[in-house]
Order: structure tokens, then C-alpha cells, then sequence
């Protein structure tokens, strides 16, 4: 069972509801009961002509495909993330295990989100706490004020500790933005003190806001995907945006540093190619980039080992974005004893 | 003489001064008298080692490089866009003309900078009149309300008319932004009549608006240059940032429209690498993309051609950034009738 | 049911036959009769070695699998472009429609063209008078004369108005072609009264031919493909050797004219990676490469939002060619009401 | 002394005349006379504001630059291929040579070529009985008439055996097309006989054949320039072009094989970048390509080592086009004794 | 029946024992038994919850895929490269043909390789002779007793004759390695004699060494797939770094000829993109490269066209991975009757 | 006065010779007598046909022109990295200071490097000590042994503290590599306690070792050059077959480590675009390439704003490697105080 935290869901509203089974238990052969999240609904005809349901369902360990031969007339009120109660049979097809539903029910209360999705291995306390003692360390009372006015005026805490940080790689999990942002920010915090000429506490902000605005460019159901806003503006001008205005309204944050914050986050994709409309022209600015770099790719690893794990492999599957395979014949395998 | 416009330029304060000779009209031997703006200046030493002064002078004719033995001890009182009254004596220096200064006065009050640099060769008015006539084509109430609010209620309508397009490529002249706009929106305009399916009104507010933020990009004193911010954050989100704020300000104005105008002025570049954060993702959008590209280049071949005109020559020099040889031959020549 | 017009297809021989039903008609579970183009033929081999028919059908509303169970005997005389009279039933396999074939007739006769490939939504009548139109307007005598050998006299303008303008982005269907050429005319118009250096009568007779090759770079049968010399010599030297060899023949026709029209033609794909052999380096050109691209990317467009037509969403599926997903929120919708 | 033959320029009318002193044997202080070439032509003006010449002048055996100060008013007549007759004195100006003119004449009768351009070590004679045996080796009836056709018909051999390969790079010498082109006809013979499933007849005529467009490429007066057509149109187009026209005159000449001829002509630059419309789609094309590559990369080495000889260098300069240095070491200087 | 040559392969122990039938003899229906190569195996469940073994089968003729309901409990015996003696009878699945195991024996003793991969059509013997030729050729001393010690000090030999030169493209097969390696040296050869100033011995010696780390690149069991060091280092400089131990030992090997070969082995990919660490920088060096291309090209057009032999088609399937159709047109048919 | 440490040079032979003054102290006008290093040795003719000398001199403090009337005849006995004791007066040629030399002797004894090249700001001790600190957290004794035959067996620990880390970009000069490579070891160390399945002991052994080729890559005399070696073969392999060597002569050195150790040394550059023969495939190689890109530009940045130090400029020159501006604006000015 996935030691994953699950402090960093929505809790859904009115007491704890039964989940019932999970996906990674299922079994040839058996009937099973359980409340599972909507990954893609299709409506599909029949032989005589009447319509079936092809679903694909969701929850925190897995995903099954599943049919649903009686409940054709339910199609357009199922969309991607809509929550069903199902009682079904575990068979296969095509070679694949498939579920074939005897009984379907549609779910309008919430629910609890660690029902449907994975979430980072710290918890929302633990990544709280981390954050408390990163913005503890920052002196500089114009950006106190500004990470302030941030997390606490504008309430963006709790939504920036539990959005992910990516929708497929790396940190692709609740939890994974805040997890991600901290880990660079305590990187800048050695970097400050390894490099003097550093202005570590701007560092530090940035670390912690370059991708705020994933917070909005996700659109976070039972399952993570792109806003409409997230595509046609991105992550990066969001963010900006939204911390200028923020900045804006405290009337002596000087010129100099608004501008400089706004180059970091703007610039820290490293390259125009990745989505950034301006390259990094400050030192620390290309320092955020290589920490970005840094940590984004080794949690692009541990994903790619973790999707292995169990499997006694010393290579990945071909990895089609980086163009490679990955070797896990040490490092793979070596942290299973750690 | 060159028949660009005058009205583009700051009038300067108080009353016409006399300008004086200009750079084209140098004659080697004569001595001269003029109002000329400082593009370089930097301190040397004599052989005695006696500070002098090389200066690189520019007016709206061309440049010159001069040479001050006697005042090197204004060196910290010149930067570049510093305005000067010179007296010397036109000679020459490894082939190219050089001005040997007798006389240096540096000027503090502030000259029409129609002295310095060239501008459209359509007036203020001009421009005036085509921007009006395009903002009266648009029919959608918050579209032109926001237009009301930017050129009217932030003042930027003048900055706009003066502003140039660039730094050295396709209107890089006060009044270029203006003329490159408004060729865009008319040509939004034609496009929104043969293709019906865009929304007209939309695709001419952000041909007019899509490159606002060059107000900001450049520093424009007597000569053009990058500002700060126009380096560290670069127009495209400037004038993105601008525009949302203003937006927000409307109350009515509907969320999706607002989107789909930021999209349009972040992704006007085309593509990530000439610095758009998000690629064309709507009609509206790659219309907007390919009309820039259309009047873009159309400038920058006029401004080759411009550089080569009286030379009666078949081929352009070597275009290092588009890196071909522009021909010259037909159309360089044919408008001379025209 | 579609609103494309007919006038563009090959009428085929001697009387209308009967197509019989369309293949967005067919409903599970019925036996269907009609005429299909073969787009892909197979033999396969049934348990008892015997060999049986996989065939791929199209028409011009859609294509289905078909399996022709006592028809082996037939597969050395079936390929693409192949025509078959059928009498099959409609039931599925793997989740997708199959039709499994009763009785199967090879067609040797002519079928008219519409029955399987879709056509501009302008006619054929339409599509000349537009020509007729934009032919008009060009003044200069030699362009004419031209533009007159061409199209009568090597009896280039039918095969120029049914011909598509790609095999499968953009104006991928029979009057592509001319639709595309016509726009670009049309645009080219419009630029050489808005830019007056332009020659407008070249822009305009290299904006009608640009694309001329793309008749023999395709074989259109029943389906669109590539031809021999389309892949190995490529529209655009087609285009160029054809419009020279009939340039040369008209006495009178300037050199100079002459080696701009063939620069137009072989320099209109703007880029030597896009296959023009060399880039754009007059007016002319650039503003020919930036029409093609404007009219091409609408195309491109709006060939995605119809393939969505119809599905009610917001966005397209993710788009390979152009590596991105496609916005249809606003635009995709807005023209139901036109 | 260059030991590179002479029979490869035009000789020029009537008689030898005087050639006077070469390039390369000036002496600083001495007076000289004799006939070169004008690379550069331009007018500047003295400090009294009257005109003066500054010129470039080559002959075969180097470059000088030039000062006439009394020949002001001949401006206008010359340009760049001009010819003169100089006497003058060797002095330097900013550490270069340059030669002060006393006595300059236009000359207006033709010169012999040798006097200012360089040419193949193997003389016209030499590549002609090259050519005669390559060509003795094909025996396609329908090859060897196209070849007959373009070398005799059309009176191309001349110009052939005369051109130059490039402007700057690799066999940039008369003779160097038809040397590069035998070389590779030669390659070519050889892979024949290697690879039996090649079609060597048609291997070899392609390697022939392959950069015939560059006789009109280039503008060869005194030096070697782009002509309008080259630059707009480029010899891949109009060496196909031309081939294309004979061959079809030739009534028996098959399709394919037309079609395979052209293809690599078109082809042969191997990749869309590099100028060509079509990559290689058959195993003669990869070959040619391969076979083009070989022979200009070993003739850019060799012309990189000809510029250092008596250098006594490991090391050459930095080649910007081929970003890298060449190693001199072994190669360089080991066939000094060969 | 292939013509490939056998003694490329390991003969495995004791005896020859009998293959069975060979794949593409596999008939509909048929019971048959025989021995395979497992290429890849996997572990499935019933509908029980009783495990079962999908496997995919290989021999020399072709791939089969297979089932075995009884035998899920071997599945931790078998991997990629297992041997098992199988009978089963032949049906399909998914319109693909597909064995139902009913008996399966794991193989544990060697068997011949000839069994289970394609291998060269020159056999091992006529390489060797081939090789022997070659070293004939060389007269320098060092690069003679650098051979010896390589190919025979070292035991290289017969590891070099049997090896492949890829995975997938161009001489993916027992004895590829060797083919082309000769080829290369042949062709170098002849260019020493072609182009004087080459050091011939030298780039004999290194087109026959140039591959060598692909002895150690690939790991060949049944099947060829990369080994640990070949992904984690790569055959450039698994190679040299052998190489340089060898000729380390000989005392008198001078530093520049060491130096020189070492340059052409680590060069030899011509492009740092290709994974070179150096680029070519000697004559020698960019000859090596075009050969290398050459050949390769040429091997990778035989594979393409061996594999649409007697398919009767004009153009290959689309190459991904050279992004282009082959035309099969004339070559590809053209040699049935050499 | 510049505080670089002067440990790290050689000392050169007997006592400690005068340098003389140095280049930065140069006056205009006065008569300087000093020790320099010839950066650059070039032949002249003066208009009476005899030679003169064109020197660049360098040393510690920057460089001057310098020209030798009267020493002509030692042209041959002087090349770059010569040494020489010269008497002149400063004055100034185009602008430039330039030296005339009335006295000049060729030094041939030993001179001390810090007379000619920067050095790191730590002395050599201080870079000896954090290496011992840095070797001391190792507790794996295969890798312990391995540094202590690299550092002290082979005697490479007195050259690699020496050594540049680069020609021209980020510590190019002398301890710039061990600097740059300590600085990585603690990153490395930093990193291991932050991620804990990374082998830390691995990582701080590659990130010591990783540019260890680059003591053979330079030839440093008292300029820093490329050796023959370093561009033939190139710093990745020269290092990786240097430790190569070293652990195969430790008995039990595991093969795996060995793998894994090359792999990181062979790629570190991060791509193959950059001389990696191979791209990182395992945790501890991603990590070690996105360190040394942190390092590296921190180092490029400090050296950029090193170069503008004193300038009081908000932007650097525009640099054409990293292709943008520098902000000096805060960070540049803001470790004055520090």
C-alpha cells in the first residue's frame, strides 16, 4: 500500500463516505463494490442499436477499463472526473483486465479526493511546517510582507500545497508544487550562503513563487488536467501576474526589486524554446534556472523508477521526452534497503 | 531632403531654436555650427596624458565622429542622449569623416527631437486620423470602451503615435509603432471580411494593441535604446500586464474575451523561440501571427532598400539576420516613378 | 449532410448510376447495398488456410472495415482506388463498426467522383467565376498572355479546379486547390493596393500559380495520394519547369520578368527546410510567402474545428503536426450562427 | 611559382600581351608596373572636398589595396571586373600594403584569364581526356545521347570544363566544377562496380551532371560572383531545368528514367537545408549524396591547407563555416615530399 | 530459403540437433513442433486468477506470437534469449497468427545460433579472407603489428567476424559488423589511390577498427539488444579506449600516429549531435566519415528493400527515422535479375 | 590591485627576479622597462624593405601592442608563450596605447607564471585543504583508493590544482579547475544528504574527477592554449581513459562502479550537442550535469561582471556565446559592499 500522505485532499463534504475496493486489489473473477472517479466516459452502440457505456475509471491505485451494457441512457450526464458508484465483475479483454458493471450509480456529493488521485509523500502539515521554516529564514521585510500578503491576504496557501506540479512528469501529484518549490528554495538557501554575492532572500522568494501560477493553469477534478487558461496564457505569465498586482499594492516595495522578482519568474524556464519570454540576465537568475533543472529532473527519475519499482529491471522502457533509457540497476534497486 | 513628418517629435520647450548645419550636408574643410545629440561618448589620453574626449554625434541626417582636445574634462557630464552645440572643422580620419571640435557647449534645456532622429513618413495627424477611423469600425461596446480607457484614460494615446517599432529592424522610427499597428488592423479588418467566421472586432483591437508594450521596451531620448524593463521583461508581457489591468477595471467585460485578448498579445510572436510564452492557439491568433509577419517583413525590406537607394545597385549587402542578399533590381528601382 | 458541391468531380461515364447507402447512414445490425473506393485491400488466411478479404471502404461521408469472408479469390484484383458494388451487414469488432460482406462486385466502369471524396464547398462554377474575376483585373499584357496559355491552352484549368491543395492539412479536398489559390490572389490584391510598390500583377498571376505542380504532385483516383514525380521531384519544380517551358515560348516575355516569376515559385515555401530550394529575397515574395501562410493556417484551422464539429468541445485533440492543441471555445462554436 | 595550368582561362584577343609585375613579387619601396583585375572600386574625398580612387586589385598571385589620388574623375568607368594598367610605388598604410598610383589606364581589350584568377592543377586539356574516358565507360545508348546532346549540341562543354565549383569554398578555381565532377564520376565507376545492384550508368552521368547549373550560377569576369539567376534561382533548379529540355528532345528517352535524373540533380545536396527541394528516395541518390560529400570535403581541407602552406603551422585559423580548426600536423606537410 | 551464409554462428554444443519447422513455413491449422528463441515474455492471469504465459517466438524466418494456458508457472524461468522446444497448433488472434502451445520444454544446452538470427550473406570464411586482404594491403609495421595484436594477440577475431554493426538499421546482423567494416576498408583503399596526400595505411587501418566497441556495444544471445556499457558508454569509446591499451604496449608506437588513430576512432560519427566527442579535424578523418556514411546508407537501403521484397510495391513503408518513403520503383526490382 | 592568490604559479628557477612594472601602471608618455609574455609575434616590412617586430604583450594585468624597430631580425626565435625584458615608451596608435620598444632581450631562464597570468582568488593552499576536507567525507575505500592513486600515485594533484578550468569562459585561470570542481564536490555532498538515494560518495568522486582530461586538454606556457591532444581527442575521453586505466589496476574495483564512474565522467557535458558521447541515464549523472551547469554559470557571470568592474554600467557588452545582455544593475554593484 502506497505510503503516500492524505492530508492533501479535499476533504468532500458531510463525514467519511466508504470507498469500497481499490482498483490495485481487484481480482479475476470476483464482484466488486466501490466509488471510483470518471477518467473518459463514450457512449457506444450495440448490435441492435441501442447504446452501452465504455468507460475508463480511476482511483488512487490504478485504472481499469470498464463496460456498462445497461446504462446507455446515463452518457451525457458522465464527463471526465464526474464520480460513479459501481458494482461490477472483474474480467478481461483484449488481454487487459476489464470490468463489466451490473451496477451504476452517479455520485453529486463530494468526495474525498485521496480517493481518486496519488499525492506527495510528505503531508500538507509537513510541507506547511517546511514552508514556515524556508520564510522564517527570509529577512528582508518588503518580501516577508509580499509572501504574506500571498499565502495569507490573497488565501493562495492552501490551494499552492496541495496543486501538483506537473501534469505528467515529475512531482505529477497533489503535494508536488509545494514539494517542488521547497526543495529549491532550501537549495537557494545553500546556495546564498555558498555564492555571497547572492541576494538569498530574493532567491529564496522566487524559489518558492516561480510556478505559482500552476495553481491555475491545472484544473484539478478527480484527476489533473489543463485549464483553459493554463494553455492560452501559461503558468508563467499567470504567475507574474498575479504577483505584480499583489506587489503593486505594497506602496514602498521599491521599483528595482518588483522588476528583478518578475525577471525571475518570467525568465526561469531557462530558454525561450521552454516557454519563457525572456532568457535569465541576472545572477540569480540563472541560478534559479540550474536549481529548477536540478530538481525537476531528479523527481522526473524517482517517477520513472517509481513506475519500475517491482518489476527487477536494470532498464526503463524507453522514456520518448528525454529521448532515452534510464538505467535503474543501481540506484533502482539500491534505495529499497535505505 | 527627407519628407518625414515633424509632428511625431517632442516640440521641445520654448520657442524653435535655430538647429543649425546638419550632417549632410558636411562639406570636408568647412567649419560647421550645430545642435547635435551625443550616440557615444568616451574619455582618451594624449600623449602628455591630458584627458580628450571621442564622440560618436548623430542628428536626423546621419552620424559623424568628432574628436574634442580641449575638453576632456567634461567626460562625466556626457552620456549618451546628451545634446551638444558644436563649432569645428569637418576633416577625416582612416577614410571617414571626422569632426575636429573647437568649440563644445553641452545643452540642458530641451530641443525638438526632430533634430535627432528620423520618424514616419506619416504625420501625427496622420496616424491620428487612420487610428480614429479603425476604432470607429468596432462595433463591440467593451472593445471599444477598453480602447477609450487605454488611449484616453491612461494617456497612452500619444506615446503610442511617437513610439518606434524596434531598435534597428522595420520601423525603427518615432511613429513606426503607430503605423505598423494601424497597417495590421487594416489588414485585420480585410481579413475579418473574407474569412467570416473571425471575430472582426477582436482581431483589430489586438492588431491596435499587440505591441503596446514597446512603449516601455524602449528608452527613447535622442536616440533609440532598451530600457531596463524592456530587457528583464520584454513587451509581450508588459503590454499583456497593462492591458489586464485596464480589462479588470471594466466590469462587465466577460472573462473568456478578456482570456482570448491576452492570448492574441502573447502569442503574437508566433512562436516560443522569437519569445511568445504560448503558441497560437486560436483563428484569431494565427490570422494576428501571420499578418505581423506580413507587414514586418514588408518594412524591413522598404528599410534595406531605404539604405541602398540612390546606390544603384542589383543586390542589397549581406542581411546578417535574415542571412540572404536582398535583390534590389525591379522593385528597388520601379517605385522611384512610382 | 454535407454542402459541398458536386460540379468539382469527374463525372465518370454514360448516366448517373445509383450509389446506393452512405456510410455515415449505416446502422448496426442492418444489410446495406452501395457503391465504396477501396482505400486499403488485404488478404488474409482463415483457420482452414483458405483465404478470405480485409478491405478498408470509403465514400465521401466516411470510411468503415469490411471483411469479405468467401471473396479471396478476388485479392489480385483489388487495390486502392479500386471500386466494389457490396451487399454486406453492419456489426462491429473491437468497438468498431465492421461490415461484414455478403456479396461483392469489382466495378470497372466510371463512378462519379463525388461518390467518394469530398469536394470545396464553392463549386466548380464558382471557383471559375472568381478566376474569371481576379484574371480581370491583371493588366499587364505578357502576365495575361500567360495566364491564357496555361489555362487554354495547355488545357490546365480543369485539372487546376478539381485538384486538392494537399494530401492531408488544408484544403485537402477536390477545389482545394484553386480555393486556396483564389484566396491568396484575392489577398494579393488587397496588398499591392495597400503597399503601392508592390507588382501587383506579378503578386496576383504567381499567387493563382504558386501551386500549379500540386496537380501531378498528386494521383487522385478515388483517393488522394502521392504520385511518382510528386515525391521525387515535388510541386514546386514541377510548378517552375511547367510555367517556364510556356514563359519561354511567348516571344516577347522579359528575362527578367521570367527569373522573377520562377523566383516566386520556387521561393514560396519561405524556407529551405519547407523545400524551396532558395529563400525569398524581393517584395514580392516575402508578401507571396506570407499570404500562403495566412490562408493555409485558417485552412489548417478550420479543417480541425470540423473534424470536432458537431462534438461540443472546448478542445481539440492534440494536434501532431502542429504540436499543440487547438482552441475551439469561442471561434469553433461561433459560426454555428452564421 | 603556382604550377596550376593555364589552358583553362580565355585567352583573351589578339596576341599575348604583357602581364608587367605579379602580386605576390612586390617589394615595399619599389616602383612597379602592371595589369590587374579591380575586386573593389570605390570614391572618396580629400580634405579640398575633391574626389579620389581607392581600390582593390588582384591578379592571380594575390590582393593589394590602392590609393590614386590624381584619378579621381574616373569614377564612374569603373566597377567590379574591370581591368587597368598601374604604375605606382609599394608602400604600407595600417601595417598593409598599398600601393600609391601614379599612372592608371583603362584597359577595354580582353586580357587572358591567367593573368588574375587561379585555375586546376590539372589543365583544361587533362579534365577533357578525363571526360572522354569516363564517358567511353557508359554504355546506355539514351545516357550517352543526353551527354552528346549537352556537351556537344548545346556547346556546354567549354563553359564546363572552365567553371569554378564555388565562390569561396572548395575547388573555387576554373576548372574546379569539372575536377569536382570527375572525381565524382570516377567514385562513382568504382561504387558501380562495388555495389552491383546500382544502375552505374546512370550513377555516373548524375555525377556528371549533378552541378551543371553552376555555369550560370556564377558571374566569372575577373573573379568569381553570383549571377541574378544564381542567387534566384539556384543551380539545382537550373541545371535541372536545362537537363529536363534536352532529354525531352530526346524522343525515346523513358519516363523513369527521365524522372530518376531529375531526381538526383535535385537531390543531391542530401538534405532540405542545404538547397534541396527533394531528400534522396533511391540508392543512387544516397550515393551521389554520399559521393558529393566526400569529394568537397576533402577539396575544402586541401584548399584550407594550401592557404597555411609555408606557414609551418600545426594549427589552421579558425574555419567559421566549419566551426572547427584544422589539424595541419601530419597531412598538412606530409606530402610536402610526395 | 535465405542464402545467408551459417558458419557466421556459434555452433553451439555436442551435435546438431534438429530445429523442427522453421516459422515462415507455419501453415493454418497445422500442429507444430519445433525449437525458438523467446524474445520476449510475460506472465498473465485467467479468468481463475490462475496465471498464464503470453511469449513472442523467433527464429531465424520470422516471429510468431504464442500462448500457453498450462504453463504459467515457468514464467520465472523464462527472459528475453530463453531456448524452448515447443508444439503447438496455429491459429490467430486479432487477425495476426498466433501458436497455442499445448507442450513447452526451457532448452538449457546450446544450441546453434543459426536457429534464431539472420546473419550475412558472405559467410565467416569469406570475411576472413576479405580481412586478410585488407591487412595484406597495410606495410606500416606498427599499424601491421597493431592488427595482429588486436585480431589475434587479443583474440578479437572471431568476435569481429560474428558481430552485428546495429540493433536495428543497416547490417543488423552475424557478420554485419565485419561486412561493413571491409567495405569501408576497401573503399579506403581505393580513395588512398584516389587522393595521393592520404596517409592510406592509416585510414585502412581505422576503417577497419572504427566499429570495434561494437563487439562489446551488443549483447547477442538469440537476439541483439544493447549490453550495460554499450548504453552507459557507447561504442566510440568503448573502442578507443581498447585500442589506445594495445597500442599503450607497443613500445615504439609513436605518440602523433596514436594520437591520429585515436581521432579517427572518436570522429568517426562526423557530428558531435551523433555522438562523437570530437569532430573530424584531419583529412583523413572527414574521409573516414563520408564513408562511413556511404556505406551505412547503402546497407540501410538494402534493409529497406529486403524487407518489401516480393511485395511488388514501388514505395517502402514511411521510414521514421530517416522521415522519408524509399522508392522501390527501379533499384528494388531491378536487381532480381544481377 | 588584484588580490589572486600567487601559490599557484610556478615558481620558476632561482630566487625571485624583478618583474619590472606592470601593464595596468602604464602612463602615457613615460619610459617603462619590464618582463612580459609574447601573446602574439609577427614579422613586418618598413618601406625600406627591412623587418620590424609586431608584438602583444601581456601580462598579469592586461595587454599592450608593441612594436620593435630595430629587432627585426629576432622574429624567428620568438612564438607565443616567449618571455622577454624590454625598455619602451607608452604612447598611442588608432587610439590604442601602444609600446615602442627601444630595448629587447629574449629570456630564456624560467620566469615566475604569477608575472603573466591571473590565478584563482584562493591560493593553492586554501584549494589543497578543501580538497582534503572534501576527500575526508569519502568513506567508501575503493573510491578513497582510487583519489589517492590519481592525486598522489600518479602525482596528478599539484597539475589539477594548477590547471584553468576553461580557455576563455568561467575560471579560465590558474586553480580555476580545481575551484570549479571543489565547488561541485560540496554542491555534490549538499545534494546526497538532500536526496538520500543518491550514492553520495560516487557523485563527490565524479564531480572531483569530471574534468580531470582538462590538464592535458590546455597547453599553459604563460598564455593558456589548446594542447594537439585536447582538440584532437577532447577533455571527456582524455579523462575517462586516464581513470579508466587507474581503477582497472585496483584489484577489487566492481566492474558496476567502474561502468558508473565512466558514464559520469563521459557524460557530464549533459548532451551530445556539447562532447558528451553519451547522455546521463542514471540518477547521479542528472544531478552531476545540472551542477556543473550551476557552477559554471555562476563563474561565467562573476567573470562578466569582473570585466565591467569599475564601469559603473547597468548592462554588460552584448555576449555572443550565451547570445544576450548582462544586468550588472544590482548584483554587480551590490558585493562592492560585501
Amino acid at each position: 500500500m502506497d505510503t503516500r500522505q492524505t492530508d492533501l485532499y479535499d476533504t468532500g463534504g458531510g463525514g467519511h463516505p466508504e470507498k469500497g475496493q481499490w482498483i490495485e486489489e481487484f481480482i479475476q473473477g470476483r464482484t466488486v463494490t466501490g466509488i471510483f472517479a470518471v477518467a473518459e466516459a463514450g457512449k457506444r452502440l450495440k448490435k441492435d442499436g441501442s447504446p452501452f457505456l465504455r468507460l475508463e475509471l480511476q482511483d488512487r491505485t490504478g485504472r481499469i477499463a470498464a463496460v456498462a451494457w445497461e446504462h446507455g441512457h446515463l452518457a451525457g450526464r458522465l464527463e471526465t472526473g464526474s464520480i460513479v458508484r459501481i458494482t461490477g465483475t472483474v474480467g478481461s479483454y483484449h488481454d487487459r483486465p476489464q470490468l463489466t458493471i451490473s451496477d451504476l450509480q452517479i455520485v453529486t456529493t463530494a468526495m474525498p479526493g485521496e480517493f481518486f488521485m496519488t499525492a506527495s509523500r510528505e503531508g500538507r502539515e509537513a510541507l506547511r511546517a517546511r514552508l514556515a521554516k524556508v520564510r522564517a529564514g527570509i529577512t528582508d521585510p518588503l518580501l516577508t510582507e509580499l509572501l504574506a500578503r500571498i499565502f495569507e491576504g490573497e488565501g493562495l496557501l492552501e490551494p499552492w500545497l496541495g496543486a501538483p506540479a506537473a501534469k505528467l512528469r515529475h512531482q505529477a501529484y497533489l503535494g508536488g508544487l509545494a514539494e517542488h518549490s521547497l526543495n529549491m528554495a532550501e537549495h537557494a538557501r545553500w546556495c546564498a550562503g555558498f555564492y555571497p554575492e547572492l541576494n538569498g532572500d530574493l532567491l529564496v522568494t522566487a524559489a518558492l513563487l516561480h510556478d505559482l501560477g500552476k495553481i491555475f493553469e491545472y484544473r484539478v477534478t478527480t484527476v489533473i488536467d489543463y485549464s483553459d487558461t493554463g494553455r492560452l496564457e501559461g503558468h508563467v505569465v499567470i504567475g507574474d501576474r498575479l504577483i505584480r498586482r499583489i506587489a503593486d499594492a505594497i506602496p514602498e516595495f521599491p521599483d528595482d526589486l518588483r522588476m528583478h522578482l518578475s525577471h525571475l519568474i518570467l525568465s526561469h524556464q531557462g530558454r525561450k524554446e521552454h516557454g519563457s519570454p525572456v532568457v535569465p540576465q541576472t545572477l540569480e537568475a540563472v541560478v534559479l534556472y540550474a536549481l529548477d533543472l536540478l530538481d525537476s529532473r531528479v523527481a522526473a527519475y524517482r517517477d520513472i523508477r517509481d513506475r519500475h519499482r517491482g518489476e527487477n529491471r536494470t532498464w526503463s522502457d524507453y522514456d520518448r521526452l528525454d529521448e532515452r533509457f534510464w538505467y535503474l540497476g543501481e540506484s533502482g534497486e539500491g534505495d529499497e534497503d535505505a
